[in-house]
């Protein structure tokens, strides 16, 4: 043990204060702060350090004439030391300093009589400061001191919140947190399972949950009526940059409920969450948009409504142009749809050839154009089309002289997948979009099923326990195409915030579903038989919905990387860079588990 | 779609009541509730229905002469069907009905003049009652049967609630929630972690938390201060009755603390979490009693302290005595400790062999007992005592005429084994435990390492990351078995509530305590190199704990079985009796995972 932290255990228990706390009303008083040494400077023998914590900076003095040993000891710190400090007597201890509006104690300074250091530092390999270009990689590597940068602290603290103030609304609301188990069976999510080798039985593999909504259905079957969990979810999957191999949802289920009923609670989840966490005011109740209008003005189910730019339908006007690349889309039964985008006449050859490279990568084989100028149309295509045709395309799409109109004639998949991100990636070039905006939106009426073309057959659009409503659900047996969900998603600013629906409550549809989808009863037995078989015991109506966590947090602090709202992400391919895990483990715990690994592999 | 469930989803959505809601206040009014069926009765021609749901029981009456249709349909009911049950006209609805003291609605009943019946049911496999007896893995498989039991329903409610009122009061306290990983590496903690095989790594593995040890305190390092995370943890051990591979943690860490700092923040913590949710009064502080005394008094380091008959020494008064197998055993190093237990002078010869094959499981050789008589002391071996060597045993133990006083001579493990048990034994068969007392307190003073007697070195009494005392500290160079740890075990009514510590925070001193248990650098490389890197870049003295909550809801409800407070627990060999999990599958699967099922063991 060296000399110099000796002292360290005696005498910690003394703070009177946080390193952000002290104010020019303090001055004349004392306090005890615990701290991060963030800087050491030496202006004329007199050592001035500024000392961290998770709240604040205190710039603390070391004055020989004040305490010589104090003075002495601070002049070999170095930063990151660990420093507990006393002021001085009454009324030396803080004093009014030279004003540094930077800081919040920024008018104080704390004079020090003796100095605890508690702990000496390495180097640490960037500084602890916000706004320092260091690469990712490093900053995961030493997390810990990664996590000591105000705006970390700030995320840490913030996400905190929001699942305390999502706790508690959900209490006053009358949900239980119940905890259902990590170690479960395979779901039938559609992702990959995490799986888990069981010790007691050989050759049989938990899987973690990829959502505990079975285990939730269970609870509404069980008489809990109103369930909710922070819920940790795993998922397998080749990682986006917005995905972790784990990942945290506010789970939530009612019993007796419909639609609207969870609209409600979850509508109110949000204002209180944004509101008590983010400081960010929401307006309730959200706007609800059939999920056909939103592909139809956004060409997606999860638009970013902070700016206009929508997708206008032009194929009754186009049908009987003399454009071939139109006509001959519109006779194979296809779209011809536009954006304008502003200002955007000016646009070069250059930016044009950019923006058709750009919805090439969604499969749009052209992009047409014309510019609207005060002088009239402009294009090479402009000879194409009649004066009507083009004053028709102008103002459905709502073009401004000094505007451009972008065409792309397709699939209506095609159509919508390319203008659609056109439209996002306009809006951030164009800077259309206000910051400050969240703008919460409920995308309703989905189909219940979908047709696999490659496979011709039945997917469910979501999945396999989501209700239809009572009006369409007789096409079950008929035309399961036109059968109209339950389900709802979240979206706000361009993201999807949660899905959920009403559930299949009754055994029998829920049979009638896995036949649509052409799943062999013995299937069902083995991935689910215990859930159906309980469907058949007392089971009331029943919805939900399944927020996710990271999202909101991220959408609090506007940040597009998942890793920088959870405090110790995984790497794309699921490495911990600051434990190296995953790692080697014994053959003894291998064998153990009676499995083996495949060398060929 | 069955035609008599066909109205379900269309009017769910008006319940204006829950079934525990109503009183005799509310006659006059009418009321909608919802819920499951628990018995019906025909009396003369008026069906009686008890209406079910989380919050109790209401009496719904049809009456045929109110509404024919709902009559006739309430006919076919059965036990578990679930109801919407819409009251009649105003006035009309609630009244006052035959008074049913079993009931908080027992003054009223609800007169129903329509009815939906949202779902039939199977006959459930046992009644939805409390106090029926049914095997537990009938239960298990029907957990959401079993679960519906009023007594089930109070148990979650109170685990949310106690799980609510702790992170409300840590919040309070300063602490933020953090959720740290579930996918990590193996951590250094003694139990068999559970491995999850990574598809990007092939041959490597993540562990599952047998507690965030190494991440709460890294958090310490990364400024958090003050964290606490209500944590999912996993030890695959051979399960005991009060074990599941799976259980749940209040994980608690702050900076810049000490042993008292840790100790009132959980009393507060506790008594918060248990009047709370338990409605149980907690004073606070708790009773710290030292390992040693504790081992000496009651044989054990977790004393149910709810009743006397305490162990006492008497090896100085018996070291010349002319009993052999008390002095033969004195003067091998071992010792002779005894108990009183109140009203044991009636035992019978049965009753005493019966204890002393009890205190054989202990491996006690055998138990000498001596009554206490009005006449005087009753045994066959008292002719081996002077009445002085009596005496003292009779005033040291406490014994009244009436009493019986057992002796246990033997190494002083054994000695505290059986007398320990014994003591707990007798406690619980003598009715001397006030099951409505709970006696929270402190063991405090452990020793930092214990001898491993079989493989000739030491071994962490608790864990590797454990502090010392600062007085003790010096003698990890010369003595290392006589550091006194920082650590404390939070026990009450003879069950352990929580272990915790100060940690280690110098690196010096965490190599060192490496060096005494004879771990190889290149072992601590492996096992949690960066752990100790991330030490050296000025960590602050920090000390945690971590209360069970599965124990501490176990508490409140008076169970000893951890399932019966766990929504989804396990079996001993953790098989999930209603999902069947672990199960099968796929090659695939497997593939992916680059692992084989090892089919030879």
């Amino acid at each position: 043990m060296s000399q110099e932290t000796q002292e360290a255990t005696s005498s910690c228990l003394k703070r009177t204060h946080y390193c952000g706390d002290l104010r020019l009303t303090d001055a004349g008083t004392t306090a005890q702060i615990n701290g991060w040494v963030k800087r050491r400077r030496d202006h004329g023998g007199v050592i001035f350090v500024d000392l961290r914590d998770r709240t604040g900076i205190t710039q603390v003095v070391f004055d020989p004439q004040i305490d010589e040993k104090a003075h002495a000891l601070a002049d070999a710190v170095r930063s990151e030391y660990v420093f507990e400090d006393v002021g001085g007597e009454d009324g030396l201890s803080i004093y009014q300093g030279t004003v540094n509006p930077e800081l919040d104690t920024g008018e104080i300074e704390l004079a020090v009589d003796s100095l605890n250091i508690l702990n000496t530092a390495k180097t640490p390999p960037f500084p602890v400061e916000d706004d320092i270009e260091v690469a990712e990689d490093i900053r995961m590597r030493y997390r810990f001191i990664d996590l000591r940068r105000p705006e970390m602290q700030k995320t840490l603290a913030m996400r905190h919140k929001a699942a305390l103030a999502a706790r508690n609304y959900m209490n006053e609301q009358g949900f239980l947190e119940i905890e259902t188990p990590i170690l479960m069976n395979s779901t039938p999510e559609g992702a990959r399972d995490v799986l888990v080798p069981s010790r007691h039985y050989p050759g049989r593999f938990y899987a973690l949950p990829q959502s505990p909504q079975q285990f939730k259905q269970i609870l509404m079957m069980s008489g809990v009526d109103k369930y909710f969990q922070i819920a940790r979810c795993f998922r397998d999957e080749d990682t986006r940059s917005d995905r972790q191999l784990e990942f945290t949802q506010l789970d939530i289920e009612m019993s007796f409920a419909g639609v609207d009923d969870v609209l409600e609670v979850t509508e109110g989840l949000m204002k209180r969450i944004f509101e008590e966490a983010g400081d960010i005011p929401v307006q309730t109740p959200f706007l609800r948009l059939p999920y056909h209008e939103s592909m139809a003005r956004f060409g997606n189910d999860k638009p970013d409504t902070r700016f206009g730019m929508e997708l206008t339908d032009l194929s009754d006007v186009m049908a009987d142009c003399d454009f071939q690349v139109f006509t001959r889309t519109l006779s194979a039964g296809g779209q011809v749809k536009a954006i304008a985008a502003p200002g955007g006449a000016n646009f070069s050859r250059k930016d044009i050839d950019d923006l058709t490279q750009f919805v090439a990568t969604y499969r749009a084989k052209g992009l047409a154009w014309v510019k609207v100028t005060t002088e009239g149309f402009a294009s090479g295509i402009v000879k194409f089309f009649t004066t009507e045709q083009l004053e028709t395309a102008q103002e459905r799409t709502g073009a401004k002289p000094g505007d451009i109109m972008f065409f792309v004639a397709d699939k209506p998949k095609v159509v919508a997948d390319a203008l659609g991100n056109l439209r996002l990636h306009l809006g951030k070039k164009l800077n259309l979009i206000d910051e400050t905006q969240y703008n919460f939106l409920w995308i309703v009426d989905y189909p219940l099923f979908e047709w696999n073309e490659d496979e011709n057959r039945y997917e469910p659009f979501h999945h396999l326990f989501t209700g239809g409503t009572e009006e369409t659900l007789p096409l079950l047996d008929t035309d399961p195409g036109k059968v109209q969900s339950q389900h709802y998603d979240l979206v706000c600013n361009g993201y999807e915030i949660c899905s959920g629906s009403v559930r299949i409550h009754q055994w029998d549809i829920q049979q009638k579903v896995f036949e649509v989808l052409g799943i062999t009863p013995e299937e069902v037995e083995s991935r689910f038989g215990y859930f159906i078989d309980a469907l058949a015991y007392g089971t009331p109506p029943h919805a939900g919905v399944a927020p996710g966590l990271d999202r909101i947090v991220m959408l609090m602090r506007n940040e597009e990387n998942i890793r920088e709202v959870i405090a110790f992400p995984k790497s794309q391919q699921g490495l911990c860079p600051l434990t190296h895990a995953p790692s080697v483990v014994t053959d003894t715990q291998l064998e153990e588990l009676s499995i083996r690994v495949d060398a060929e592999l």
